[in-house]
Formats: C-alpha cells, structure tokens, sequence
C-alpha cells in the first residue's frame, strides 16, 4: 500500500487555543466517504457536494449525543492544495470537540497526518515543486514584511523557475555531448565546446551569487545581526532595552541563545533585526581577557552592524584629566576597531551625553574622528536621544543592503550546499574541458550538477531528504 | 449610527500561533464589498459569489506585492452565524500575513470587532437567544464531555425552551389579572386564582429546583471539587501526583490559585474532577492550628468529595504502642470527621500498606470502621497500589450524581441570580394571594418574575448586561 495514493489523513490545520473556531483538514481518495460517516448534512451528502461548496452540518457522537455544528468545505482534486479530495471542518474552537471529531475521523479509517503530510502530498501531486513546498514553512514562520516576502517570492516559484532554465540548458548541452559518444570513431562534436564552457561559466557564476545570497537571505530571515558592543558599563542594556522598549513590533527572546550573550529581535519597518548584546569588553588593549569572551568576539565577528558603544561621560566620572581621557578613548575605539572587519557597517554611539557639555561632546566626536571613520552618533540612552537618529541609520543601510541585491535571496541551508555542490561540480567540468579531459567524464561532471540542482526543486528526491524535510513542519500543514 | 446595523466587522477567528491555517471573520452589510477591495477573485467578485461557495483568491499590499493567496467562504444574510452578510477569509498562519490582512480590511472600511462581537450580532438579529449565546462562550471552554453536553443542550435551546414555557404561561394568567382591573367595578374574576396559585407553586418549585442545579452544573463545568485531607506527611501530594501522573486526559493549574493550596483538575472518563490538595491538618484536637488554615477549612466545606487520608504505618514508624496507635488513629479520624458535613461524600484512604503487615491493615480498617461509616480505601500511592479503586468510586459517584439529576443544569452564575429572583418575586405573590393583597400589587410581582425569566434569554436586556456578557467572549467570536 502506498500511504500517498491509498491513505485519507486527518489533522487540526489551526493552533488548539481559545479562538473562536478550529479547522479540521480531511486530504485523499476517501476524504468526502469519510467526512460523510462523521459530518450530517441537512441536504444531501458531502460526496454529492460540488467543489468550493460549503454545508452546514452535524457531528454525533456513537451515543447520539450532538458533538458540534459546523461547517464543512468540499474540495475536489486536483483542485486542493494536496491535489487531492478534500475537506475542512470549522467547528467551535473546543479542545474537547477538535479531539472528539478527530477521533470520530479516525474510527472512520481516516489516518492521522504525519508533519507537513498535506505539504508532502501536495508535492507528490505535482502542486508544487520541493522549494516551494519549503517555502510554505517559511512564509508560515514569517515575522516581518522582507521575510515574508523572499517566502512568497520562493512560493510563487520564482527561485525554481531560474535553477530551472539553468537545469534545462545544461541538459540540453549534456545530451549533445553524450550523443557524441556514440559516434565517438567518426569524432564529431554535436556540443559547441565554446557554448558549453560560456554556460557553465555563467552557471557557476550564478550558483555562487545565489549562495552568496544566502548570508543575506538568512539575515532577513531571522534578523540582520546587529552586535551591541564596548567596555563594560557604557550603557549596552540600556540601548538594547531603550530599542526595545519602543514596543514597535515582534520582540521575542530566541531559543536556544546561550547566556553568555543576550539576543532580542525586533521588527523595525518591516525588516527584522538581531540585536545581540555582548558581555563588554575591557577598556585597554593589554587587559582584554581573551578567554571567556571568545563566544562574544565569535557572535561580533558574525554580525553585519556593529554599534560601537563609547561612555562620553568616563573621564568626568574618573577625575582623569583631559589627555588621559582621550587616551581611554582612543584605547576604547582602539580595542574595538580591531575587532571589526572591513565588511561590517560599523556606528560608534556616544552614550550618556546627557552627563557632559556641549564642547565635551564635540572634542570628543573630533577625537573619534580621527581614528575612526564610521559616523558617530551622540546618545542618551537613558533619555531615549539619539535613539531615532540610530533607527534611521539601521534602517537605511538595512534597505541599501536589500535593494543593492539584484538576485534572488536564498534562505534555505539546503539549497546552500545544493548550490554549492553544483558549482563544485561545474568546476570540475571546466577544468576537465580546458585539460582536455575525454567528454565522457566531463559530461558526468555535468551531470553531478545538474543532480544537485535538480534536488532542491525535488525533481531528483529520496525518502530520507523528503522525511527530512517535511517532519520539520507542523502537523496540519 | 447604530453600530450593530451600520459597520462591518472584523476579527481574527483562530488562535494566533503555529497552526497551518488562519481564519479571518468579516461580518456587516458591506462584508462582500469590503472582502471584494482586499481580495482578488480569479473568476468574478465575492459579491457575485452564492451564499455557501468558496472562491480562491490573492491579496496584495498596495504596493502590488502579493501577502499570500487564501480561500474565501462566503454567507448570505440571513443564513450565516450572525444572520448578516459574512465572510471568512482562510489564508497562511502566519502572525505577519494576518495583521497585514487585518490591516488592509480596516483601511478597506471594516471595524477592529469587539469581544464577542460576532455572538452578539447573531443574538441582536435573532439567531440565537441570550442564554443560548452564553453557551457558546461555555461550548468553547468545555474540558469534558459532561460540561461540553451541558453547554451544547443550552445552545440547542433546551434550558431557554423551559423558561419560555414557564414565561408563556405566566405571561397568559397575568394578562388576565390585570384585564381584571379594567372592570374592577364589576368584581369579575378571569383568571382562575386555584389555578395562579398552582402556577406560581409549580414555577416557584421550578425555579428552586434549577438553582439547586447550579450545585452540580458548576462542578460539572469548573470540575468537581476534591478535597484531599490529613495530617502532615500522610502522602496526599504523592496521591495527587500519582492521580495525575496518569496523563489520563487535559491537566492544568487552575488561575489565580492562592499557594495554600494547590488545584489541579483531571479529566477522567469524560467528567472534570478538580483535586485540592490542602494544607496537612495535624493529628490530635487540641493541636489542630485553627489560624492560618481557615482557608483550607473553606475549601474542604466547599468541596463534594473528601479523600481523608491516614499513614496505616504512623504507629510503626514511631514506634508507639498498639493502644497508642489506635488512639493515634481515631485522633486522626476524628480530626477529619468534625470538618466534613453530611451531605460530603468522604473516603478513606488507609495510605503506606506497603509498609505494614495484612494483619495490621486488617485491624487498622476494622479500628476505622468502628468511627466512621465511609469506605476504606486500602493504599500505596507511591506504588500506585489502589488508585484504580480509588478513580472507580469517584467515577461511580459522579455518574451517578449526574443520573439522579433529572432537571436541566445551570451553569452560570447570571441565571442563577436571574432564577433566584424570579423564585423571590413569585413567593411575595402567593403571599399576596393567601393575604388578600389586591390583584394589582399581586400582578406587580408576577411581573417582576416574567422580568426576571425574560432576562435569561434576552427578551428583555439593557446594554450594560449585554456589554457584561460579551465583553467576556474572546475576539473574533
């Protein structure tokens, strides 16, 4: 028996809570006979109800006794979202009436759905292609108007129909060249060798931008990571709680975050951002304890925004006089400056401004200036200045960073190493061209990539990458 | 404007969350229209769609990006939950795709629905009445099979039928009361004053009965109450654990409990058991710390069921004499017996036999059988020796409870209230009868019960009741 073609499954398709109501989905070839046995409908029965049709009906228990009202969609395939017959039931928002009717489903011989079984079969029925199927948990997981819109992008097929035409041309030109071998004594050459290597060099060149994509596509995702840095007591939790205070959108704490450093999101203008509030880091160069702060140099290292935070008001608190004040400075932006790289967007913050004078304040940014040339922003976290001034940074460089990027953004680690492997392959192919390699190597080089291209749309899939991928989705999708 | 006849509502009709699915709810007179501007149809427009179809269709920001595809059912006034034209709108779980949705229906000229705005039109346009829409409310919030019933008869109109039936009749013999007055001069008597009397007597006792109900209704829909009694380290937090440690159904902390003691409810068999686990109660009278367990005293009055709990090995462990321990024994027992009332069901439970010898549990349940009349449970909650036969007594108690009700059961505290005066008004009646009181004060009266059994359903309502029941409804209901 094959569970695709012959089983009916069953699932709730909404969160259990205290709505208002619940949908329950029916998907396969006995989904209208089963829903027929549990569902009574005033008029007629469900297996005699068009597609896109609503009834209205009742769910008894064994005992007779009214289980619920509700009211049940007819789908018919192929025109469901598994392709499948289907059926939803919205009944009252009960536990205790989602169970029952489930357990009334399944003493009819309908199956409980495994994660992402309607997604699967969806796939199966040629709905959707593997990418798009991935992006329905994408897009049902989206929590700010960027992400969501690389998930519909890969749901509308966007992102397949281009590894598609990249698929199709390297196929064509395989086939040539596996033609020739068969005329291999006559030494023809069916396959212009100068097309191929002009289509895998440009193949390579786009599987590599695609996967360059992928630090970006992944920051919009879960957050572009923005690492809050500097000496201890320069007002770090204060900014962090100062941005999210704001209460502008989604704040949630991500799982799994180890307590070494502090890590909150926050959706500023649609776009999703990371802060991550690093243990701080000690003033002068030769004090810098290395061990037990790598984690925090690892999470700084991997941030795209790194906010330099620098306390304007040190030197007063100290009793220091001015020169050794700007050599604590220097040292601050010193210390800080070595540990980010060129391709990090770096804003100094001068923090708590508020405590210092107006000609303090600009000696000091002219000092920053001088080793540093990322803007300085003056800042009292405490008071909330500054704090648009920053918003207004981020957000900006955060909507250069998407709109300089023409391509397709990749957000799935799969497809990284998908891609990956075929612009290994495809290397291999072009140095095998160049040195003169026989073609049938060359044209399994070829082949290898066209695979692993073809692997991420699941046009060449295993039940182990499939289980693998839909048991990550919830039950009901 | 009237808010009910001239806006268009909207809401979210699921739990937000991680479910496949979510359900937006549009209701008013311009729910077509308003559905037509957020979503494109492939084929025509929803307000050419029948009542009870299904239309796919996309949603686009306006700056023409597209926020997912969705399903759209639509209903027709009157045949749609609130009786006014309606839709729901199935689109991708996703919290961005619903707010984004929500946000493009408002701007489109939907309204933000209150709490239990959907229900309250339904009952404003006579689709329900007001106890029916307050079991709707109870229906969503069953636990168990026994309060989902209670809820579900009230919503098929059971308990409303039966006050209307009361209502008619008085209503009928009032009327003829006070045509009375309109020939008071002729001294005429139409309505039968041996057959008011029978009326009021039948309603009164009617009434009574119903409010009585509310005793088992409650318990029946909050759980009934358990209380677990004894002294100090008899093992009832063990028992508690061991009942609940059997995942048998839904277990979960009641809100707002105070830490004196704990609740916890636990569904067995389809009936909801609300466990109280009370501060332990110490051995002998003299001890017994009157102050600081009061509460626990409270609850063990309020509860329907008492487990008394005994150690069967506290003689052993502390070495005393047998004479000591039976001493020991009827202290314990006799503790328990002054705070347990008749109408209680109490069991004991003779917990540790693991630790003693048959003889001595034999003696020890003969000792006990000389003070009280309730059974003996024989106990090892560690073991899990006797909870079955413990689960099957309760069980057997509550089934039968529930069977020697015959009468309707209230559940909620408004009809109760309602009843009580309705009982109240209808006793000055009779009074009024058998003391000669003129027919148009004795009328008066009859008039406030008709007010009061009106108010149950709704006949009669003012804003503030209505606002009261609603205002408890969650959105999108």
């Amino acid at each position: 028996m094959n569970r695709f073609t012959d089983t009916t499954i069953c699932a709730p398709a909404t969160t259990p809570g205290t709505g208002a109501i619940s949908v329950i989905r029916i998907s396969g070839p006995d989904a209208l006979a089963i829903a027929d046995k549990v569902v009574s409908c005033r008029r007629g029965t469900l297996s005699d109800a068009p597609g896109y049709s609503v009834r209205f009906g009742c769910v008894y228990a064994p005992d007779s006794v009214l289980v619920d009202e509700v009211l049940v969609s007819v789908f018919r395939a192929p025109h469901s979202y598994t392709g499948e017959d289907s059926v939803e039931i919205s009944c009252h928002a009960s536990r205790y009436i989602v169970e029952t009717i489930l357990g009334l489903l399944t003493e009819a011989g309908a199956a409980v759905a495994m994660p992402g079984e309607f997604t699967q079969r969806a796939f199966v029925n040629g709905k959707m292609d593997l990418a798009q199927a991935e992006a329905v948990a994408d897009l049902i997981s989206s929590q700010s108007s960027a992400s969501h819109r690389i998930a519909m992008n890969q749901l509308k097929g966007g992102f397949s129909s281009e590894l598609r035409t990249m698929r199709d041309a390297m196929l064509k030109i395989v086939s040539l060249m596996e033609l020739e071998l068969d005329f291999s004594e006559e030494d023809v050459e069916f396959a212009d060798r100068s097309e191929l290597m002009d289509l895998v060099d440009r193949t390579v060149a786009h599987c590599d931008k695609l996967v360059e994509s992928f630090r970006l596509g992944n920051a919009i995702k879960n957050g572009i990571p923005v690492a809050i840095v500097g000496a201890t007591n320069t007002g770090k939790s204060t900014l962090l709680n100062a941005l999210l205070g704001e209460d502008r959108a989604i704040v949630s704490d991500i799982a799994g975050t180890t307590r070494d450093t502090i890590e909150e999101t926050l959706n500023i203008d649609g776009i999703l951002f990371r802060f991550i509030d690093t243990a701080g880091i000690r003033g002068t160069e030769e004090t810098i304890e290395r061990i037990g702060i790598e984690r925090t140099f690892k999470k700084v290292s991997e941030a795209q925004v790194v906010l330099a935070m620098i306390d304007a008001s040190d030197d007063e608190t100290s009793g220091a006089t001015s020169s050794d004040a700007l050599n604590q400075l220097s040292g601050d932006a010193r210390s800080i400056a070595t540990i980010i790289s060129a391709n990090q967007y770096c804003l100094f913050i001068l923090n708590k401004v508020d405590k210092c004078s107006k000609e303090d304040i600009n000696k000091k940014v002219r000092d920053l200036n001088t080793f540093v040339n990322s803007p300085v922003i003056q800042m009292s976290a405490k008071n909330g200045d500054g704090i648009e001034l920053l918003i207004s940074e981020l957000t900006s460089f955060a909507k250069k960073m998407v709109s300089d990027s023409d391509t397709t953004l990749v957000t799935n680690l799969r497809h990284v190493q998908e891609l990956s492997e075929t612009s290994s392959s495809l290397r291999r192919a072009k140095d095998g061209l160049l040195n003169g390699v026989p073609s049938d190597l060359v044209s399994q080089d070829i082949r290898e990539a066209i695979y692993h291209l073809g692997s991420i749309v699941g046009e060449i899939s295993t039940d182990e990458v499939l289980g693998n991928i839909f048991s990550k989705f919830c039950i009901g999708k």
